[in-house]
């Protein structure tokens, strides 16, 4: 089986944290492939980053030549997975709604800590449309952005663990996922200090990509994902 | 005042039409400007062209030279409203929300009538993250593709009333709201055969953009829709 | 175009206010005609007084003679505004609604700050009611009566200001609503204290009804707002 | 134990039939007195003449001589239960509410069958603020209007039980809630035509209101039904 | 009129306890049994015990011999009414849900004072089923285990003002419920130190039996009270 | 690695169909341990059926001699998983819940074709305690018990199959859930036939069950599924 991994921003080590994470936890026979968007923005914490995002991973999954079994999209709270579904027959999982879906069979309310306080509203909004948003707790930001992750392990940690307790203690969670794809790896550590479990969207999405594709299990084609209608489309796929 | 109308779809005709629709309500002292993306799909009925539409409306009125004091966006149940408020300090006003804004001042309930069925759970998501859901009756499909409105006129409107009607009937539905840019000018006569009032989003979405100019306010720029930090973007502003 | 703003109270004084504030904001060729109920409280702020002041209200403007094109009841959270909606034909508007329409094409979260707590639950339910609670941060009181907001202006800004601010830190709301129509010209003030957008009902609600003027929008008359069935009425209209 | 039971409109025969319900399931000891409003409507089918008789019910409550221990208010859908229980201390209940209370504890969801389809946003309404509507499966409007009830009796029960039989089977409900209180005395033959447990909200209201003064409960004064404070209010109490 | 109410958990002198509480408010002419299932816990604090108790007390109710007008389940958030509504023609009443549906005629918005932080989301969950959360402002835990009330009156009368006080001045609620059989006796003391009606699950739901019995209504058995259909069924009734 | 899948009923033959369907999708490295109550009802379809297999399911697994990795509870729409997870360290994952985690990653609405009418608002509700009914379309009734479909498979398969087609052009369903565990091995010939991907909960729950193992996860133990406390519990475990 291979899996297409795309990260959100054009950060190339970031790209490769999140293959690695991946592999770490795919079945050996399955191909983890990361790609990095030819465009966008080197971090992604709002909304026009987050549509340039959007249309980034749809170029750049259409542009990889050679067959794959499955495709996740690996920013957390980012726009775009749905046109990705319109245009692919294979299943597309994003780490947003593969980290929800796995906390919620862990515990009565989960929540999620993210980067800055400004995407907050947007990963609220994405589990609302995902309609998994009913048992989350709350969605707290540490303040650390998403490049600062990789330049300040340390403090990153620090300041995730701190709002992971909060979570649990004031807004009642009993599962923490971790909300942004360059906190792939962090899992265990924070698990050890907030006491609960802790899902990384990363590690979520494969299983979950794995598992459909196990089932034989497709997007839907019957309405909303349905394959766009043939049309004069101007400038696309992009040649930049 | 100058306010920015950008279509969502590179199909010219379609933006004079909007332009001219927006003219006939706006004030004396209002310039509009009615703009068409570079690039894109024809038409746009689905989440992939939607997401195309997002930032090609983007970067159509970042490259806009001069000043103006508001922008809509004439899409109905589009992508992308998010970003350009994060782009501009300026009000942004999309047609959808603007319609289901004054729609709730007639009546308890408000109805959609828009272009293809497949459109329909975009426009319902859109309604559900704007806050203005809760009092929509229904979203309906008339069936007819969004460049066949201008190619069928007479069809389109038969379909269109069909529609409102089964959505004043079944729906309970006590105003209609046209769910597609290309349906600008044909309010009156929906209005006419389905006995209700009929709200066109590009009128309305005119009405409320020189509202907030003239009451001086602005797109809060707090939390949400802060503008972008400054970063490396690879590939943007566009150049095609 | 003639407009009538209504106010809840028999304070003449703030009927004036509330006047001059619309006017502020209107267009030119637009009159505002301000009425003061006939009976009622010297202010309202509880369910007794709002229903007293709601047919209060409907009693005022149906003896008022002359025409007129539209209709703003000019108290923030009171009932009533659906009653007005059956009598008449032409558009009503209800400055808590309008506020938070506005409010809400300017951030991702609105918050209401009012005068007593006791009038929260109305304010609540009344933004439920109107379908535009959703996106409602918070509805915060001051402290201040209505009638302290004239007698004590500074104290009622910094009241104003302190919840204005807790609204926007703790509730993470982004624009904030002056929830009484005795607030009416605080907006800008308030505005630089809290560094957000604020938005005051009586002219939001000028705005909106002319622009629906404009736009030849009436209340729908298929349900809901149908006119009342002809039928014996004991002791209306009021003959005081 | 006295229970005054208010009838919404002016029509005193009705007056004596929703007493004399009362009275069949009261307790011995509880004597139900029953009002009517002083002016109003003849029958209650609107906002307006609801928000009539919102007030209309105050004044006959408070121009009421002697001791009471709870007051009913018997209008199916009606504005003004808020404002009552502002100015008393004794516990008031709606039969809308007393009705859908005592139908949630016999079936997972309840309709309701009303008079005419122009109440039925009304009494959703209702119910919704009540915090009584998650579990109600429709309301349904049987076209007779309130007068007609009491001047068509056999019509009107035809058209109630297949209005109800449509809600089981259609929406599936599987209590109905007489929604008028123009059908007291209906509920048992409904229940047989229908099969379903019936709940008349006159019958239901008196059961409660005795509960509540047997358990010694009262209205909370601490906020929402905090009793007025003392204010100039013209022309209250009314002088017709 | 003679009705049972049934203990969750397996010690008799909370029993006891329970049915004097419910003798204390009942009509002379009720009988109130009091019952203690064969098996499960000594208290009952979580979803393992609550299932316990589920079928404990239907083993109980359905192995007493006589007839019997009312059932009352008197564990607070407990699993399992729906199961003795399918058993039972006679109305089956909880206290959780009898609780929240007298509070809700009290005032604007309730809260829950339960024992155990453990229990909290159970009795939420219980609320939402039943459909009367919408207006339930908290659900807070005083820390005191059930079999604690017994023990230790005083500290448990001081925990309990404590978090009904806390949901009266931070949650906004008017009206407590007590959020444990075991607390059935407590209300008046809590009420005058609380300052806001309190109402006991018990005499609430004897209230409301008594009040269902009397109007001659019974569970709705046309979809989900349905009678079982008649099957093999291994180990039931259960012979220990 | 060993799941244990229990069947919800007494019948063996469902319980290998079960676990064969299981067998099906497992890990080659993956022991499937099917396991039958040792008391309860020869079929579920209703609450009574449903609370008496959820103490029998925890009984079974209790009784279950040997280590295991994770538990399924292998019921459409049944009690008990969360005493299970209360009891057990090792995640629990119920067929309802998985069905609709995976069907949420494939169409924008999922629906559930289940057995008979009676058990819908069981299902319904169960969705919505575990947070993911929001993005449900319907839960529709095939009209064939349990057992029923195993003795007239072709008949169970056209009547599943009408319903789909219902959902998804009536309801506007994407994905079909099937909603009973003896419809495991049908997914692919409903799927052939209503043209969209069918979830079948128990290949589902296997996939999710192993993820969940695989990356470690397990029930979190800070509050509503801590381990019960120590406490006296008369006639567990079940000796009958």
């Amino acid at each position: 089986m291979r899996i297409l991994i795309v990260n959100v921003n054009t950060t190339e080590s970031m790209t490769e944290t999140i293959a690695e994470q991946a592999r770490s936890v795919a079945s050996p026979s399955t191909e983890i492939i990361g790609l990095t968007p030819r465009f966008g923005a080197e971090s992604v914490e709002g909304n026009f980053e987050s549509y340039l995002a959007a249309i980034a991973v749809m170029d750049r999954v259409m542009s990889y030549v050679g067959p794959y079994d499955a495709v996740i999209q690996a920013g957390y709270g980012e726009h775009g997975r749905e046109g990705l579904q319109e245009l692919l027959d294979v299943p597309v999982v994003d780490i947003t709604e593969a980290a929800a879906s796995l906390a919620m069979l862990l515990g009565h309310k989960y929540a999620v800590v993210t980067t800055l306080d400004r995407t907050v509203p947007l990963i609220e909004d994405r589990l609302k449309l995902a309609g998994v948003h009913e048992r989350c707790a709350s969605v707290r930001a540490s303040g650390m952005g998403v490049l600062e992750l990789e330049e300040f392990p340390e403090r990153a940690v620090e300041a995730i663990v701190e709002q992971a307790i909060e979570a649990v203690i004031r807004d009642k969670a009993e599962v923490i996922c971790l909300g942004c794809g360059g906190m792939a790896g962090l899992d265990q550590l924070i698990r050890d200090r907030a006491g609960v479990p802790v899902v990384d969207g990363v590690t979520a999405a494969v299983a979950l990509a794995e598992s459909l594709v196990r089932l034989g299990l497709k997007t839907s084609k019957v309405r909303t994902y349905a394959t766009p209608r043939p049309k004069k489309i101007v400038g696309w796929p992009f040649k930049l």
